[in-house]
């Protein structure tokens, strides 16, 4: 992983719980693996604990590892670094994703009940008058009252939005390919089409996976169906908007977006999404942030602890699910 | 009520539940008794349905109303209607503050979510710096893992606060002199003393209703107990919060506030309150606001139903309930 971030990665409990668990040099962090240090680790070690920054594990790097056994990945997606010859070699993976899940989900679901209820631009508002005004009727509809939000993908992220926004009055409809309508309606949603979702949701957030049939999954004729007013919400990956089309709905206050992601991901200082009033923007920051990061690494050890009772992980990560998710 | 709410208040469904129900009139929406048609209906009425703007049901009122045996609130507090001599003659109350109670909940929740990731401040710290940026170091101390959360007041709507925290990994505080422990950790909280809540907060949230013993119940010795970072919410009502003692905190940014309710309710226009990077500003608007009111009134038709059957009210308002709630 990233050389700094082990330190922010692993509070003292934790790396109380892996030196416990296994013959662990907590002070040889590896981003490199043919550095000397890394090389010698390598052919001891058993298992790897990887997160953020981890360099690919292909041929030459199981090459030097012959006694490679599991992947603990303290992080969500394993595709970075994951090959091939990992599955070849039969390597057990598990991940933190679930765990990467929850702040992504906490995030949406606090930007739905807000963009509902219309906060964001009643606080500029507000900011704007400075006086007495009919909140009432200027936002007549508006609230978290059968209201209708668009989940687009049951990954684990938009499974946990799902089940934080059903003790609440709004009508979840979920779109995803994978998931029949029977099994919808056992998450407390309706199966809907894309276009259906796009026309109907009051909300629309996306957690879809970033793959080649998902790019501009959203694109300019389903922003157009959204309804006037909608906001769409995105915590996936940029590339699953047509941002220019996004604009051209934002800039006229037609739609208004909060968005975790963009293309680029860090966009240019000119970029009207950084001021508009209708756009929350924030830098990529709705998975695990700061003391977030301690939950992965708790998740990476009681993966640990069961690998070395000789138990299965958890959260395995199989080879099939990686072309169908993040 | 208002004259001009009815229409916000109830929707067609509801509408159409009321006239079936009752003997009622729906274009007759009264806000002063003494008016010819409304001393008219009022001779003949058993039930007031009764919301925001409804003028005291004082001795002259009831005087009038010689028919009169029940008031149906679609809304929260009773106090500015309902008398001592409603009580008196024996009126059965019922109010639809569970109802309102919703919204508010909602609105504390998706606050204290985003408040725990510094949510409102990355988003102001991205607009401002619009370049690459180590946030996960430069917000290291943040995220919604193992951070405390107190409320403050077991209200309806404080449970609902802990309801729907509680699936989220937050340890939970709640200080309520009228919850004793066991009911505390019934709730999945841990009961302690104000000054023990607001020192070990990352996010402090009042819900307790408006009372002289509650006035800046926050006051600038427990503001000066919070945790460097924290947050205050405030939902419930501006006197709660000594706002000059917050100020004096918020304005050299050592704490954060979400304030739904000041006082005044409507800031002076050179209020910093509006500005400063650290305060998320709302007009009063938590409570049930557009789309929203339409659940008060299908809870109020929901009552009549109920009435109309020779059922007891769903949800009664006692009249030693009065001196203790919002």
């Amino acid at each position: 992983m990233q050389r700094d971030l082990a330190d922010r990665l692993i509070d003292a409990d934790t790396l109380a719980r892996l030196t416990e668990l296994a013959d662990l040099d907590p002070l040889l962090v590896v981003d490199d693996f043919t550095e000397p240090a890394a090389a010698a680790a390598l052919r001891e070690a058993e298992v790897i604990v990887s997160s953020w920054g981890c360099p690919p594990l292909d041929e030459a790097v199981l090459a030097a590892a012959p006694q490679l056994r599991a992947v603990i990945h303290a992080a969500g997606s394993v595709k970075h670094h994951i090959t091939d010859a990992c599955w070849q070699r039969g390597l057990q993976v598990t991940s933190a994703a679930w765990a990467n899940a929850l702040p992504v989900a906490e995030y949406t679901v606090a930007a739905v009940l807000f963009a509902n209820k219309q906060l964001f631009r009643i606080r500029e508002d507000y900011r704007a008058r400075r006086a007495a005004h009919d909140w009432q009727s200027a936002y007549a509809d508006t609230g978290n009252y059968r209201r209708t939000v668009g989940v687009i993908g049951a990954s684990r992220i938009g499974r946990r939005v799902i089940e934080l926004l059903r003790p609440h009055d709004l009508d979840l409809l979920l779109h995803d390919p994978y998931v029949t309508a029977d099994e919808a309606e056992a998450l407390g949603t309706r199966a809907v089409g894309l276009d259906e979702l796009c026309a109907a949701a009051d909300v629309v957030s996306v957690h879809a996976p970033e793959l080649a049939e998902t790019h501009h999954l959203i694109d300019a004729r389903r922003l157009a169906l959204m309804r006037d007013g909608a906001t769409l919400i995105n915590t996936s990956r940029g590339s699953l908007i047509d941002q220019e089309a996004l604009l051209a709905e934002l800039l006229p206050g037609r739609l208004s977006a909060v968005l975790d992601v963009t293309v680029p991901e860090v966009l240019p200082a000119d970029s009207p999404l950084y001021e508009l009033p209708n756009v929350v923007l924030t830098p990529h920051v709705a998975g695990s942030l700061g003391g977030e990061l301690h939950r992965m690494a708790a998740a990476a050890a009681d993966e640990l602890a069961r690998y070395a009772a000789g138990r299965p992980f958890a959260h395995p990560v199989l080879p099939q699910e990686i072309s169908t998710s993040a």
